[in-house]
């Protein structure tokens, strides 16, 4: 075999296939590109989004426009009802942008950057580009992980990290983005006592929380941290309800003076709080009716998980992965593969033998050899890029027994 | 008459009531308060802007997406026939928030800061704000004026404080907030001529150039300076189709270097080009039949404008105003009321007194004594308002008298 990968001859480049279209049937022909990458989902969003799109335009008025208050509160009940977390409408802002920006905004406004900010890592790469973006000393702690890629928190170690680097930030993903863990209680508060020590702002970017799989149950960072509010929690309805494209979030902000800072941090970019259509839809989808939605679709999700996890798991050449407990992410250790390695990247690779686009763990801080794939899309074309996954497999086997 | 402002005993100070609702006929009764300062208009938008949010919300798909190919087309078209400019596709960038941040965006990623910015004054404050933030040592230049309130660019004395202070970035705007004034191309080409022989930088902020008036022409900057290419031009269609709500803007950006470093400033925040609801509206008004909606609107918008002008030059105590010939705003000297000078700024005394809410002219960086008032509302609101401000006038007379 040729070092030079082979490209599925016709394999589609163009990013404009970045989503399967769920509004046709799935047509799967062999060199149809999979995009199992970018992180929201292959499912139309809840109706009452739509609805409330439709609502709000109907009003025939674009203009300039206030937050919306009603939504406050419905952010507040949410919280209430779903996370037992009591939170006020004061400590909420309504950002007109999505968790990325949020975070910058955070971090340009509330942290003391001449001190190192911390990050676990795998990590999102968007954490790890707009922290060291702001001018952040960032400080990567490697997560533990074992056989079975189930990665956990090590509180004692990351007290340490604090301690020893004065670190006046730590910006944690939990649930985690890419290994999928709901963080358990005493991982958490243990780190929160850390924290606490080496007064270091926490900054926990939750937005796969309202995805925790049936059993799991997220804590919001704020609900562990007690007494000591020096945290920001940062959310958002894109993940939960599919709807990333109207790049909203909100903060629950612990303290009056982050919530200041980062009102004048809005406010010296000349934005407001609220977002037009953003607001809109979060009012009608924080509700009841969209719990029971995004219910359905979370049972779902995580039989999906479970399925395909096994799965790679039991092809010829097993790709063991993570087991995710919230979400629709799987982060795959795929050293086993041969195309890893190599210079280029390793999902570059795969893309380029397999039509099987996923995001390559480097991109997350981790080493070679990794990948995450996202399963929220269609079952059919999820068993196809399985089957080619398989197929890359036998074929190293056979390049490999020649 | 006592030092403490009277209050309306009825006057609604809620900010929801920021917009007369053109919604339902509009009953101005004595205590109403009448919103003449945040910049958009009472007018409902163009129903193809409602009919773009409409269609896009069908497809049934709020997920990430990309930044539409087809609107950098409108936008390229639109210039060549609206404003005889032609740029190219690849110019442009598609931002996901207003022209304030984009500004912002653009001086953090583009000027060099260790030099003065230069702004000439009265200007939008927004201008002054986001220059300062991001670090900028402000170099305000007033424009000259005469008797008649006409605003003129001095480009020799321009010329003069760009050698002088060794700026590297001139922010101009074009048609200018608040004075009206649509720059005639000798006062733009002098001045593009001091900017490239001293290497500045020259971000223009354009948002009012489609709402030039009958008979005035204006001149994109990128269309005026020829061969040096060391521009930013930022528009977007809030102003022009009144849909500032949606937040997006563009920029028109002359050098690759330039559009290079604006994309890192995007992505460093976690950014993408485009605009969920914000590029789909745009496609649908920057087109021939959104530009026949527009002029219906303009050519109304000029007639108010000078009927109100002449109407405030006419009252007891005469307000002379500047004489606008793009968009909605009128810039008025209103030093011959006794409420001015007061350590309260005088647009909050007025409206204190009459209900009448302006924008102090102080937030332009003038002196005490100015105000700026939108009038593109209601007729009889704007009627209501200009009876009250004469009443105003006649009790300060009486006042004087006793």
């Amino acid at each position: 075999m040729a070092d030079e990968p082979r490209t599925h001859s016709t394999l589609q480049r163009s990013d404009a296939v970045r989503h399967h279209d769920f509004t046709t049937t799935s047509a799967t022909g062999p060199g149809q590109l999979i995009g199992l990458d970018i992180a929201d989902m292959d499912f139309p969003s809840p109706p009452v989004a739509l609805h409330a799109v439709h609502t709000r335009a109907e009003r025939n008025d674009l203009r300039y426009t206030l937050a919306s208050e009603r939504l406050r509160g419905r952010i507040t009940d949410w919280y209430r009802d779903r996370h037992k977390w009591r939170i006020q409408e004061r400590d909420l802002l309504l950002l007109p942008f999505g968790v990325k920006a949020a975070l910058r905004m955070a971090l340009e406004t509330c942290a003391d950057l001449s001190r190192p900010v911390i990050v676990c890592i795998p990590v999102y790469g968007g954490i790890l580009k707009v922290a060291r973006a702001a001018g952040a000393s960032v400080l990567e702690v490697p997560l533990e992980y074992d056989a079975e890629l189930r990665h956990t928190l090590d509180p004692r170690r990351l007290a340490d990290e604090l301690r020893r680097s004065g670190a006046g930030t730590l910006v944690l993903c939990s649930p985690h983005n890419p290994v999928g863990r709901v963080w358990r209680p005493d991982e958490l508060t243990a780190l929160a006592a850390a924290a606490a020590a080496a007064e270091t702002l926490v900054i926990s970017d939750e937005v796969h929380s309202d995805l925790a799989h049936p059993g799991q149950h997220h804590h919001p960072w704020g609900a562990i941290a007690g007494d000591n509010r020096n945290w920001i929690v940062l959310h958002s309805v894109g993940k939960t309800f599919n709807v990333s494209g109207l790049q909203n979030s909100f903060a629950v902000v612990g303290t009056p003076g982050h919530r200041k800072a980062m009102r004048g941090g809005l406010s010296s970019w000349g934005y407001y709080e609220g977002s037009f259509f953003g607001d809109a839809v979060a009012e009608e989808v924080l509700t009841p009716d969209g719990a029971r939605w995004l219910d359905a679709r979370v049972r779902h999700l995580a039989e999906v998980g479970s399925w395909i996890r096994r799965t790679l798991a039991d092809l010829p050449v097993a790709l063991p992965s993570s087991s995710p407990e919230a979400g629709f992410l799987l982060w795959i250790d795929a050293r086993t593969l041969r195309v890893a390695g190599r210079p280029v990247e390793l999902a570059e690779r795969i893309r380029l033998r397999t039509g099987v686009r996923m995001l390559d763990g480097t991109r997350f801080g981790a080493p070679t050899g990794f990948l995450r794939l996202n399963y929220a899309t269609d079952p059919v074309l999820l068993r196809t890029a399985v089957r080619r996954l398989a197929d890359l497999g036998q074929e190293e086997i056979r390049d490999v027994q020649r």
